[in-house]
């Protein structure tokens, strides 16, 4: 019943005056996922954007920038590649490539060494470990740029507890009762969304309001389980908290929040500790921000019986 | 410059009636030690006990009764097969394998799953695996037994931070200066140590006094600092810690405590937070307890930048 949701990411910008990306064929972006090992299994559009729900995570399309991101174990750097060949490099404005250490990293096709290795032969970029390679870490490429990044942030839950995780694992879900439990069209009334099940179990949403984006991405499995929440959704500007309401709602052990040009407050958040923070200026334009928070309760472990 | 500090461990009683085990040569020792890939460096030896300093780690020979912890990439396991063919599975009363989660686990010989497969095909047993795979665990085999097992308790520390760690991690260190610094000796006047200074970093201590050990290894390295103690003191008649004195010394950002048949009092710890904790019966003889410690400090990480 083990699913690997840690998720590898990349963002990839093209200057002005290419033609839109939105222009590609469905044939085009299955062919890159093909790649890396996933396949499309729905797609939502408004003006601004494509976006596809995948067998593992999401795919964004927008005229100048595409956001892929895929779990499991997905070979995300191949499909990185592709894209690059095809835009041609010297049409790309930036490039990062962002990837979680996986609860089983010896399951991974690559490690993330290998994956800058393979990217250094198409482009300059500095590469990063931020945090201790004995708890969670994140590793970051981020291509030679005087571009601003876009704007993102992402909430990555571990150890969702309480009833509404209990349903999340249970085997008879619905859709319709997963997506009231989470609020989402509650709490973002813009936005318009595009969800799917797994089987056993497992969730995918994404969502679209103009050129802003929210996808979520749920495994619910009991030793695994692992909730990643991205958005461009700009917090400085907004009253209230889209992830306050999710770690609410799915009271994570503990929790990372990670940010490219973007502060966040955690005034609203539930009872937690700061435990550790990391500011990166990534060059003039850009920073990554990188804080982890814990509950601040013991939590009682029972030993798993490892059958063999 | 990494090195595995996490080490793997076993503990393994003869019957009454079975020859002592400090009968055997060096040969013999180094003939399994030789399956593990570590090699004997220096030896202690008191009325009760030999205790061998090992080129990754220690091992510990009482007259009924094996402690061998190996770290690095050593492959314990098939040491342990040495032992228990070499010993004849009928003379053995209680046999457990311990394993921690490593910082570099792709890096190892063996999984801890295949390490049990390979037990399994000698004797029988459970195995367990406490606190989660995207965290610090721990893995542990026990065999079938109605024996008491010895009491023994573990510190490990992890990111150890100040101007003793800093001296740990410097290229002209003494032995004796580390030895000074630790205070062993005043903390624990009954005891006899046989320490060794590794090359660029990294020390090992054994200690001695009648039936009791003491053996600590620090892995100073920055980015998988480790400090390990083991000992089977018994720290509910002991109105002193030694382990809180080497909290207090070390200043690690987490640790955890891990007993088999001993509660610990963590009164005279630093300034900490108690964030999990596991209670687990083995059986109607023997319990296994896990805490894990953080101190409540926010800690700034560094990114480290990553050359490929």
């Amino acid at each position: 019943m083990f699913f690997e949701g840690s998720e590898k990411k990349i963002e990839l910008r093209v200057k002005q005056g290419n033609a839109s990306l939105r222009g590609f064929s469905r044939d085009f972006w299955e062919q890159g996922l093909a790649l890396a090992g996933a396949d499309i299994l729905s797609v939502l559009s408004n003006g601004e954007c494509d976006a596809y729900v995948l067998s593992e995570s999401s795919l964004f399309v927008w005229d100048s920038k595409v956001l892929l991101i895929t779990c499991g174990n997905t070979n995300l750097i191949e499909a990185a590649v592709f894209l690059i060949d095809e835009l041609n490099v010297d049409n790309i404005a930036s490039f990062t490539y962002q990837r979680k250490s996986e609860f089983l990293s010896h399951l991974q096709a690559t490690r993330f060494e290998d994956d800058c290795q393979l990217l250094r032969s198409r482009l300059n970029g500095t590469a990063y470990r931020v945090g201790h390679l004995d708890g969670h870490h994140h590793y970051l490429f981020c291509s030679e740029t005087t571009e601003m990044l876009s704007r993102s942030t992402s909430l990555l839950m571990y150890h969702i507890k309480g009833d509404i995780a209990e349903y999340l694992r249970q085997p008879n879900q619905t859709k319709a009762q997963i997506l009231a439990l989470l609020q989402l069209p509650k709490l973002l009334p813009e936005f318009v969304f595009d969800d799917h099940l797994f089987e056993p179990c497992g969730y995918s949403i994404n969502g679209l309001y103009g050129e802003h984006f929210l996808t979520m991405h749920i495994t619910p499995q009991e030793h695994s389980a692992y909730v990643s929440i991205e958005t461009n959704l700009n917090f400085e500007q907004s009253s209230f908290n889209i992830f306050s309401s999710m770690l609410k709602i799915l009271t994570p052990c503990s929790w990372d929040i990670i940010s490219v040009n973007q502060q966040l407050s955690a005034d609203s958040y539930p009872l937690h500790i700061e435990v550790a923070c990391c500011e990166l200026a990534l060059n003039a334009a850009n920073s990554f921000n990188y804080k982890h928070y814990i509950q601040p309760v013991r939590e009682e472990l029972t030993a798993a019986v490892i059958k063999v």
